[in-house]
């Protein structure tokens, strides 16, 4: 029940915003309206669910109701005012913007914003250029200090402890959503804020499932057990994957399980900075189609994590943009033999200047329950 | 660890789809893409976080991606064609429009497409006339059948007998972190197939935060203790909240208790097919302010539920809409006095023809734990 938390302290939420006041410069832009949750915490410190915030070149403002209110002035940061609204976020944006001289050029989150919100800005603030952007804050939160990767590591840390004492009680009959609640719990025990994800546990064929979700089906003898879940710790979330079998292993599971390890284990090795991400992901597949199971490993080698569990950057046989010190990515390679059931590893990576230091720490061996 | 589900099957999807295409006939459009998650789901079956559901006169399409394949042939009902995409959701949403004759008046959900999913709309479908809509779906899903309203009812015994089971391990010193996992491991254990939100477990002054989110904070003697949480059944969700106090109540505690229950109590008998919202909010509001807390109760007094835990119809201030029977609401008054604590009391209630069934069925006298 140890909650000792990571050690650094995070950077002011105000380092971010003027990072980030730097980069609207250099696109021309006067401000930005940042409507993301992820992203109005990373540069407010807010961690509400009902929240708009306001970044112009003198200050900031954060827009949240009164259930918040109390909240909202405790977490953020110097350089954010707090405005409680009254009338709806919306409306209240209007207010503040009334008097803005000019026409300012402000941006938007295109990849956040809904057309219905778009057409609110026009409504209450037609007096503003409004200008869509896209990935403006997430280049920035791609991009971890050392106190993040120290959160994500912790919450890796949390998820190897909890499946690690959810083993010894795994037994045959236990259903999927049994084996989720067992591990949940633990996860919870340990210090976890929640799951990062909702969790995936699949016996048998339905390992086979990339995405199954827990259900009734009981474990068997020689069922394979793929269980992908994740703990948070202060909003940072890891993402491990360990895949086990019922009982002894039959040829055909320990075939999959090795050709998934030596493509799990190639792609962290391929993991460092300046190497582009479908290099890293070419290193797991092209392992996995020399194996024959070229066909069977349908989806991404990796994504980036923190505080979402998808982020930049992209591990996949599209993305160009090579890595660089302070990103943070899975590697999870998999086979999947549909009816039979599949094989997924996966570990949380950070990249350091030249390699990867591996964040999860549970053994790959393909383990007999 | 009786997992007996509801006795009713669900409407197929098919025919929500028909009365779907009867509104949209009424608005003069083709068709309508579907990209919110959950109406996806009441339209098609489908259940998997990356779906596009296209539906026109004449037949429906689910688009999603190779990680569903098996999943969307089993869960997608007659009607439904699933197309599986290679190249992303969006250029396969293309391909399938290419060879469209005219310029269909095809709708799209303003209130859930992103600014950067319209520009991809006209980028791969230039020859559509696309129109923004609003709520066309939900108002579909705010008159539950009674399968719908079932699944939400079980959901609620779930959750009640997972607050129960939990009662007797609290102890004061527990931290809500600790309390919340004790909770969530007996929601599960009970067949929930998750927690229906984040749950908020909040003692002492923090339950005077209506949005708490569980912290190391832990139960002392005096405090209050505020349970607000939900369980899951194929989907549909109850939400429930229950206030409690850590050895004797203190006369301040009582009062307030008692106000928020008469409130709740009054509210609950306003719920009646034919009465407008604000009407329920009022019969809350009124009594409260009386009592002189007025200022003390910020939120609306309910809202509805089914696969989300947030949906329509509202019972706020504002609300002009009269219930209906199908309707499933919560009723949550509160009264939250800063520094000190606050008590909210919340059950789920379906709208019958003349008055409410309460789905919840937890006592509400303060329990000194």
């Amino acid at each position: 029940m140890s909650r000792g938390g990571p050690s650094g302290a995070l950077a002011p939420a105000a380092g971010r915003a003027e990072r980030l006041r730097e980069r609207l410069a250099e696109a021309g832009l006067e401000g930005l309206l940042v409507t993301h949750g992820p992203n109005v915490r990373y540069l407010s410190g807010f961690t509400g669910s009902s929240g708009l915030l306001l970044l112009r070149e003198e200050a900031g403002w954060l827009l949240t109701d009164s259930r918040y209110e109390e909240q909202a002035a405790e977490e953020c940061g110097p350089g954010i005012e707090v405005h409680v609204t009254r009338n709806g976020l919306w409306s209240s944006l209007g207010e503040l913007g009334r008097n803005w001289a000019g026409e300012p050029r402000v941006g938007f989150e295109a990849e956040h914003l809904t057309v219905r919100e778009r057409a609110r800005l026009e409504e209450e603030l037609p007096g503003v250029a409004w200008e869509g952007t896209q990935g403006l804050v997430e280049a920035l939160r791609a991009v971890k200090e050392p106190a993040e990767i120290e959160r994500i590591a912790r919450a890796g840390e949390l998820a190897c402890a909890a499946l690690s004492d959810t083993l010894p009680v795994i037994r045959e009959g236990m259903t999927e959503l049994e084996i989720a609640a067992e591990l949940e719990y633990r996860l919870r025990r340990a210090g976890s804020e929640g799951p990062a994800f909702d969790s995936i546990v699949a016996v048998g064929p339905r390992s086979a499932l990339p995405h199954a979700r827990p259900s009734d089906r009981a474990l068997r003898s020689g069922d394979l057990l793929l269980v992908d879940f994740g703990g948070v710790v202060e909003g940072y979330r890891s993402d491990i994957t360990r895949t086990f079998v019922a009982g002894p292993a039959a040829g055909w599971q320990t075939e999959i399980h090795d050709v998934v390890r030596e493509a799990h284990d190639l792609a962290v090795a391929a993991v460092a900075s300046g190497v582009p991400g479908r290099a890293v992901d070419a290193a797991a597949r092209d392992r996995i189609r020399g194996a024959g199971y070229g066909e069977r490993f349908g989806h991404s080698t990796g994504h980036g994590l923190g505080l979402e569990v998808h982020e930049a950057p992209a591990i996949s046989h599209r993305a160009d943009r090579v890595l660089q010190a302070g990103n943070v990515v899975t590697i999870e390679p998999g086979v999947y033999l549909p009816g039979r059931g599949g094989v997924r590893l996966e570990d949380d990576v950070a990249v350091e200047s030249a390699q990867a230091r591996v964040l999860t720490s549970l053994p790959l061996a393909l383990r007999e329950l």
